[in-house]
């Protein structure tokens, strides 16, 4: 029987809104967003949207009217008493009260500022700007709002059950999927997909498919409103968005070469246990390593994000070791590009030589390869970072050189301070 | 939003019918029993449904309770007005009121008789007794109940996404066979699954994928429910019962002789055109056609049942060409266990030299093959046939040995009263 009210309060919707929440983002930016609250409040930042995939012409795809729509109904929102209690009252990481009562203060009243958008050939630009608390939310919502209005401009022309049977095969794939990664043990895995999902539906179906299929091997999402509607644990700890920001922050080449190590402390006073998850590529691995100071070698884990994923964690427990500690105690983060192959590889590589564990992000939620004519629903990759810091551009070098952002001459830079020589290019596919 | 109305109204069915109508069921079903009705009406028949895959257990799966549950809810049905009114008011094959007012009355009366119900071993013995016209209409209902009691049987098991995922497979397989279909041209196909459906949603879901994949190529369904909900043609003209149980009441080997082409001279007062196919393999397609009388090669085509079907049409269309009609005019419908395949294989070896139609049954409505452990779901040869007629037992020799049903003394005297020489065994699927 269809209800006939439900069909009519459908039908006053002017869109059909892919962001409905400000908790529909990921955990870690609420984390860093206290942090920053905290520590660097008045900092003025821009965001940038980018889309490192050329031939995904979004402005083509995508009607400017419809964006603008999308993102001004992200503007719309606020926290709802729900969210704010569910934030206030739960337990991350065994923690209660992981947010203050001045930011959850803040977080209430906050609507998220302007954007800035305009069309150049077939791309969009996308800026944010002002306060880096606020700026820094448009992350994750102007990702999946792109992410998701590319998904249904693709699906525009499909039939009813077209679409049914579309989404039957992507359902079949990633059940597959599940099916090999419930072989692995002792196995610890998240969802991360939260950026680059196909569809909020869709990442939430997918999560509902990971908590059938792995039981307590999900270890939970980074997506908030996930989490708290599926009653989930809420997954992440920080990124490179902390050390690119201090560091274009920082006044002399010294104080950039620190500038990595001040995030770190300025996080381990608010965190312990498993949120001191060191996130060490930036500038490299192997130099911030080598050049971090000795009680960075007691947190909990590494989070591996870039370059080769094996040769990253051997360093990491190499380094470990040199400085006395004990690897299979430590917890290694794989998240970069991840899917199933890849995730069998690095267990048996890892499994009992540390604690492993997977942060699955694009390949688990947006995997529609070859499901449609022309590979038209491939995921790619589109990014938004922050590209200024009170006026001086950010810096990224992470451990693929094809990831590197930032002005050439600051590049240049920022490799003689943190010494960085030769790395090896790997192709970005996700 | 749920509606809750829906939702409590829900709960207070005691079970969950399969059959909901008294016109879920196949066209010919209905065909025949007029024709019965007018010509025959008081013959005593048995029917009996008969598992002819052993090695599915059927009473072992399937509680006895529920069973008889599901079976009595089919006796309390009726025509429902609008029922009535689509089987009256529509235009079947182009003929306005092809049933007649004196059946659409009786019809409209008729609760379906009693059954009897057995538990022999690891298999039920379910037989229906009494007037051939209320008897016959067991058949589909009955064979749709057990088969649909047993998907129920194994997919208990299954969690909500491992159930999703199922599904997924299974519409991804036919769409798939779907994409293949589509190619061929001209083609005319369409459902003839009632009888061996996995489920009722299931057989509807896979007429919709046909509407919307295949366009005019689908050109209906064997079931009058869903011809109707779905606004199609209703597809069907007669079966082995008729041929079956006249030779049943034959009381000569003359008489016997003679006992198919009585059905068909009867037949062919009622109907024309399209409705005028042939069914000639009963006891055995050569002989019956060698001596069929002259009008019989005047009819529109032939439908192709058992043993091999490209050599079946072959004998048809030498036999057409011997009688001087043009085979390019004539319909070759093709029913006995097809998938696509076989489907683009006969296709490739016949169109053109005659009008090629498909009926597709089993493994439209029912290829869940491979898609749970130990094949549980995988279709079986389950069938519900006339075995006595007024006290005679009936016989069906068919151009497969594996086929024939009745005493072996009988089996004898048809195969010699009807010049039945050595046959091919072919096994059988489905």
């Amino acid at each position: 029987m269809v209800d006939i009210a439900t069909r009519v309060y459908n039908h006053k919707w002017k869109i059909d809104p892919i962001v409905r929440s400000l908790i529909d983002t990921d955990f870690y930016k609420l984390l860093m967003c206290q942090s920053v609250f905290r520590n660097r409040p008045k900092t003025q930042v821009t965001f940038s949207l980018i889309n490192r995939t050329d031939k995904v012409p979004l402005a083509k795809l995508i009607d400017e009217g419809e964006l603008r729509e999308q993102l001004d109904h992200i503007r719309s929102l606020s926290l709802s008493r729900g969210e704010s209690t569910w934030l206030r009252g739960n337990t991350f990481y065994g923690k209660r009260q992981m947010f203050r009562p001045d930011f959850m203060e803040w977080f209430e009243k906050l609507r998220l500022p302007p954007y800035y958008l305009e069309r150049r050939g077939d791309q969009y630009e996308l800026t944010f700007e002002g306060d880096w608390p606020e700026v820094m939310l448009w992350e994750i919502p102007a990702l999946a709002v792109l992410m998701e209005l590319r998904s249904r401009a693709v699906l525009n022309d499909l039939g009813r059950f077209e679409l049914k049977v579309l989404y039957a095969r992507a359902m079949t794939r990633l059940w597959e999927k599940i099916e090999r990664l419930r072989e692995l043990s002792p196995l610890g895995i998240a969802d991360f997909g939260t950026r680059r999902r196909h569809s909020f539906l869709w990442q939430d179906w997918c999560v509902q498919a990971m908590i059938e299929g792995l039981g307590p091997k999900f270890t939970g999402t980074s997506n908030c409103l996930i989490a708290k509607e599926r009653d989930l644990e809420a997954i992440g700890t920080n990124a490179h968005e902390l050390p690119m920001v201090y560091s274009a922050l920082a006044e002399t080449d010294a104080e950039l070469a620190q500038s990595p190590y001040k995030v770190l402390e300025d996080w381990q006073e608010e965190h312990e246990g498993n949120l001191r998850i060191i996130l060490p590529d930036t500038y490299g691995t192997k130099g911030f390593l080598e050049n971090a100071p000795y009680w960075l070698a007691g947190w909990t884990g590494i989070r591996i994000d870039s370059g080769d994923p094996a040769a990253g964690a051997e360093v990491a427990i190499d380094w470990w070791k040199a400085r006395g500690e004990d690897p299979t105690k430590k917890l290694v983060i794989f998240s970069d590009g991840l899917d199933v192959d890849k995730i069998v590889e690095l267990h048996s590589q890892f499994a009992g030589r540390v604690k492993v564990s997977f942060g699955w992000g694009t390949l688990l939620t947006n995997d529609f390869r070859g499901l449609v004519p022309n590979d038209a629903l491939a995921p790619f990759s589109l990014v938004c970072k922050a590209v200024s810091a009170n006026g001086s551009p950010t810096v990224k070098l992470s451990d693929n050189p094809e990831k590197a952002m930032g002005p050439a001459a600051e590049i240049e830079r920022y490799k003689r301070v943190f010494g960085v020589g030769e790395q090896k290019r790997i192709k970005v596919v996700v």
